[in-house]
């Protein structure tokens, strides 16, 4: 499926909780006491849907995240919640976070299947390795396994899925009733994976759903996660701060997808952005400081020890950051360390400066201004070379997004730069993405086993 | 919460693609090419919440079930769809089967704890060990783990998700936003649970869900499973063929619950049951001779295999069965085993006539009349303690779960035997059980470690 047409950008809403900035639980328009409600997530999902957004994304960690004192974490796990969002909206994408580290390939390609079987084919499935020790203790082990091992088995791991999602073929279920013949079992295959980190008989017990595999989606950024996302991903989100930054990203990205066989519309990059919203600049300038003022500074410390890898506790927030390690001593997002690193390092920042500028964003771009700016922002980074699309980061929520939907999207459909109705069916097609062929059948007509 | 008033039967849907009947997919009256459909789904859960059933409820295995090829076999995972069926009902509980073999706590903790947030309060757990090597084989084992050390894992598997779900209190989230606290982080309590299968420091990342814990459901009747439901279940789906052996069981699981503490209130025994509605005696029988005659036998046999532990390919159905192992040489489900074995020796059954006597219950009772006659049973296990009430399962569906909402269920009413409106939220309460107390509070409190 190619788009037709004038190129398009994509959008994706990354939902959390009160919202992205840290101290977003703490503003008078967010509603933290939902966090833990059905119907808070769906008006998020359908505010989304009604800006006729692409998708709806959750991240997720497996280990209670920061410091729960000083900020809304916790709450749904996001396939159960997708789950239920599926049943109260029709077109959006629903993007779910799940390890590869923590979790079995038979599980997660079964639950992403009947995902998509659930939403008529909307489901995504955002591929981590997970990156914390506190993870890995929520599952019997002392020590995170290394870098460079996660991606490993992260790459067996979806190869093992997508076997599974090939396991039965797209016409398998004959239903006969006359001859009482329900599927044709030579279109029904074993998978018989035997690999370094699993063993999987197959088949999978769930049909093949109607996108074949869910919208595989990646966000690392580092050298394996890069070389991973080349590989499998086909949308990326990615934190850029910069628009040089982001188009050599892009350019990067893309130039990696040849050695895989892939062409450059099969991967698309959707770098974040935090979009501080206002009826004039001053007034989007003022949201932000409010936010800023929020800020609980032990907790932006500890946030910020755990991206650098270095405890900064007791240190004076108005200094410097510290000597930090290398990048290749970090066994956590190695990206997100190297960027933050470079963004103290390139604006002076202190600590106290530092924790301001990331409280919105995590390392993400945030950008203050009116609609006209933002869209500014969003088509320049579209017509540059830095973007195919974003991943909306509401700093605020539900507000950041309504504010989003209802006076940015406008904008950006006015330019003829966003689509003006969902014209398909599923998550993929919103992608312009095409539906994977089944490679066992493609295996077993060449009389061959695959791959 | 103790039930006030007559003591009232509690009724439990158990939903299966096309129906229960290993034929039913082939019969007219159902709809067997809408089994990967959420709406099929949503109208089977609505219309048992229309019947103002206690809950719906999803058995399962982690491979594909039997020959695939002469049944309606595969379709959703349970937590995924119960998840997006909780979305679209108010009241009727959500039971998931999550097996404790092959699945970690963290995760099923985590996503019990979601799904009861999700929907209000109407999470349960049908808590399983799981029975088949095929399983196994897609978790990288060339064995199934033996019976007894299955319940040692499912043991301390059910003692981690409990702590896991007491590790926040009730009210440790302050939401105090001018102090810039979120939670009391004093509440929030990490597990450190160190044992011979799991390893899981804690805390969830899920707060404390509206029933605490989802309800704890069991159905092995086996001496392990018994023993395992007396400690920890609060409901247990069983197969019992008479009223003597059912009040037989019923007796012997209630006289188990004093050495754990726990009163016969606390545990209710829902006997399965798969009527075969007709609005005469004659119109019931003709549809179960219907269901019979769509039997492939080659489909029955290799269920039958399953059951009784030995190949039964090739032999004559119009013969016996043959020799069968004893039950302790059986690593699957072992009373499930004793109970056919029995069936066939009772009324001397030739294989024929044991497929066909188990192809609607698959050794569950099955019973074929009037709803007045359907009624009158329901009545007399219920009164003459063989239950507290029954696994209702439909052998063809949406049509047999609309005929005993539509027909049977106004009779058991009228009898005062059944509730006429759901008086209460969750689905803890919709059977009479309390909410749990939070058992590492009580530890804290006592000063000690929790057990």
């Amino acid at each position: 499926m190619t788009t037709t047409g004038p190129r398009r950008l994509h959008l994706n809403a990354f939902l959390m909780n009160a919202g992205h900035h840290d101290a977003a639980w703490r503003h008078p328009r967010t509603q933290p006491e939902r966090v833990t409600d059905l119907k808070y997530f769906q008006h998020l999902a359908q505010t989304a849907e009604r800006g006729l957004l692409d998708s709806v994304f959750l991240a997720d960690g497996l280990a209670l995240w920061g410091k729960v004192r000083h900020n809304a974490l916790g709450g749904f796990e996001p396939l159960t919640l997708l789950s239920a969002l599926a049943a109260v909206t029709e077109h959006i994408g629903l993007i779910a976070t799940v390890s590869t580290t923590f979790n079995e390939p038979f599980h997660t390609a079964r639950k992403f299947a009947s995902l998509d079987h659930l939403s008529g084919g909307r489901a995504g499935w955002n591929i981590v390795t997970s990156g914390t020790v506190n993870e890995a203790r929520n599952f019997g082990q002392e020590e995170h396994l290394e870098h460079a091992l996660r991606y490993d088995r992260a790459r067996e791991f979806v190869e093992v899925a997508t076997k599974l999602w090939d396991s039965w073929e797209d016409d398998a279920i004959l239903l006969d009733r006359e001859r009482g013949v329900y599927a044709d079992t030579d279109k029904v295959r074993e998978i018989g994976h035997r690999g370094e980190y699993f063993g999987v008989q197959g088949p999978l017990n769930v049909p093949r759903s109607p996108q074949g595999y869910p919208l595989l989606v990646q966000a690392g950024s580092s050298e394996d996660g890069r070389e991973f996302a080349a590989r499998y991903a086909e949308a990326v989100f990615t934190a850029q701060q910069t628009l040089a930054d982001a188009q050599s990203f892009h350019k990067d990205l893309k130039s990696r997808l040849t050695r895989y066989g892939r062409t450059e519309d099969e991967l698309l990059v959707l770098p974040g952005i935090a979009p501080v919203i206002g009826s004039t600049e001053a007034e989007a300038r003022a949201l932000e400081q409010e936010l800023t003022d929020l800020q609980v500074p032990e907790y932006g410390l500890a946030q910020l020890s755990g991206m650098v890898g270095t405890d900064l506790t007791g240190l004076p927030l108005d200094g410097p950051l510290p000597e930090l390690p290398e990048e290749r001593d970090i066994n956590g997002n190695k990206s997100r360390f190297t960027l933050v690193a470079e963004l103290a390092r390139r604006d002076g920042l202190t600590l106290r400066e530092l924790i301001a500028r990331l409280g919105a964003g995590r390392g993400h771009r945030v950008f203050a201004g009116t609609p006209e700016q933002i869209a500014d922002q969003l088509e320049e980074w579209f017509t540059q070379g830095a973007a195919d699309g974003f991943n909306i980061m509401p700093p605020h929520l539900p507000g950041g997004l309504e504010d989003f939907v209802d006076h940015v999207v406008p904008i950006l459909q006015r330019r003829g730069l966003f689509r003006t109705e969902y014209t398909s069916r599923t998550l993929r097609e919103n992608y312009g993405l095409a539906r994977p062929a089944n490679r066992l059948v493609a295996a077993a007509s060449a009389g061959a086993a695959p791959a």
